[in-house]
């Protein structure tokens, strides 16, 4: 764990990534020394921080940390943490800002391998993000939308360890994306995404499908996206930077078995990992 | 600062209020050694902790600690944080959490005196509240849309020092709250205050006016509020725990300059914070 670039696993209770989540951060995994995708990762952690008008620290400072990082750790989920630093009482940023950025390592999960073959059980949350322009796309700290939507099935009296996501629907019942995860659909031929302009966290993952399929003449839309399409789509499958690509072989009573083009697109981006 | 009854100003990079806003707080007046309305204090804490599903620290033991805060600090802003505790990686909570409890005391701020009978400049934010059933009302960590309305008027390109709060409308346009506080509008001998099922935070203080109006057979009535009803109204007043009360003397072109209403609310919840 380094905080500010010193081996650290404390902060001050004065920061205000905890009093107000005033923060973004990003979640990477490493494989053999190597941090996957940390440009890309830079790229958004930069994004987010800009969007909320938080200074972010330089590529350069971050890159030398992170290899100092995984030069103890080479293999885990590695966390980053920049928040807006301390600031006299209230809501109201200070004008200089001193941000605090936190790196921590974490084993890797281990995931049953065959999720990414053979699919996954997913269900439909409860819980209906709700919108918020100024803050969707942005992997900031207010997570509480995700901890009560993962709570659904993950606490004491509906724990089943069958399903290993939910999705989410906003208030006009749009899916929108998994509680940790992003949706693509699969229809005809051509990839569907879930528009991310009113809610959800636009992860790097999906940024790297949606490049993929640019570069493969592949059809593929960003749009809003109803429950009903989901249910009746060729494929489902779910992205992040820990798992990769998951197809969903259920979800809610309905099941898939074949997933030709998910396999195809995980094949070809495994292949960009090595 | 306690951290966990403990003197410390630090706080784990893996507490779970960091990580993702998972927990509550209090902002409490201490004034000569007594935090005022500290028993409300507790119950709201209670309540949202219960709302969240996170075990509550009891009564007996913050508020032993929040005497021995008191010897120190007789004066100032008391910050009661409770988070989740930490928990394995990801946003499930953990099934059996160990939270994690954290006072602070910062000075008092120096508002001028004359707020409270003069009345103060508001201005209304652009930042619409999204709306989140499942945690309006509470008084958790994220609180993003606060810090962004809040640098609506108080950043370094837009600052005017003149305005002491600015209000929050949602999606619909109806009147919620202010950044900090919550708001009251007195119109033809009522009080009517924004229904806060959707979005907002229902603090002690306005629970506090409404059980006053109840006590005087005041009529009151919770429900929505357009601007235009704002901009009509008789009064207009804020409230919170550091504030106690403020009328509305300027908002956006319209002023008001008589305040008897709330100077008389003003003068009795006064008196009971003695």
């Amino acid at each position: 764990m380094l905080v500010n670039g010193k081996q650290d696993n404390l902060i001050s209770i004065r920061d205000r990534g905890l009093l107000y989540g005033d923060g973004v951060f990003r979640t990477i995994l490493a494989r053999q020394g190597k941090a996957q995708h940390w440009l890309l990762h830079y790229q958004k952690l930069q994004q987010d921080c800009s969007a909320l008008n938080i200074p972010c620290q330089d590529f350069a400072l971050l890159s030398t940390e992170l290899d100092r990082l995984l030069t103890q750790h080479p293999d885990g989920v590695v966390k980053l943490i920049v928040t807006r630093g301390q600031g006299t009482r209230g809501y109201a940023p200070p004008v200089q800002a001193t941000p605090n950025h936190i790196w921590s390592v974490s084993p890797c999960p281990d995931y049953p391998v065959d999720r990414a073959t053979l699919g996954i059980k997913a269900r439909m949350c409860q819980l209906l993000l709700s919108h918020q322009p100024r803050l969707a796309g942005i992997k900031h700290l207010n997570r509480l939308e995700n901890v009560l939507a993962a709570a659904e099935w993950n606490n004491s009296e509906s724990h089943d360890a069958d399903i290993a996501e939910g999705l989410l629907m906003d208030e006009q019942r749009h899916v929108i994306e998994g509680t940790r995860s992003n949706l693509f659909l699969v229809s005809q031929g051509k990839l569907i995404t879930p528009d991310l302009s009113r809610c959800g966290v636009a992860g790097v993952q999906r940024d790297r499908v949606m490049a993929w399929a640019a570069q493969h003449n592949m059809p593929l839309q960003v749009r809003d996206v109803g429950l009903d399409e989901v249910m009746h789509a060729d494929e489902l499958f779910l992205v992040n930077s820990i798992i990769n690509i998951w197809p969903i072989r259920e979800l809610e009573q309905r099941c898939w078995s074949d997933f030709p083009i998910t396999e195809k697109i995980r094949h070809e981006l495994n292949g960009q990992n090595k």
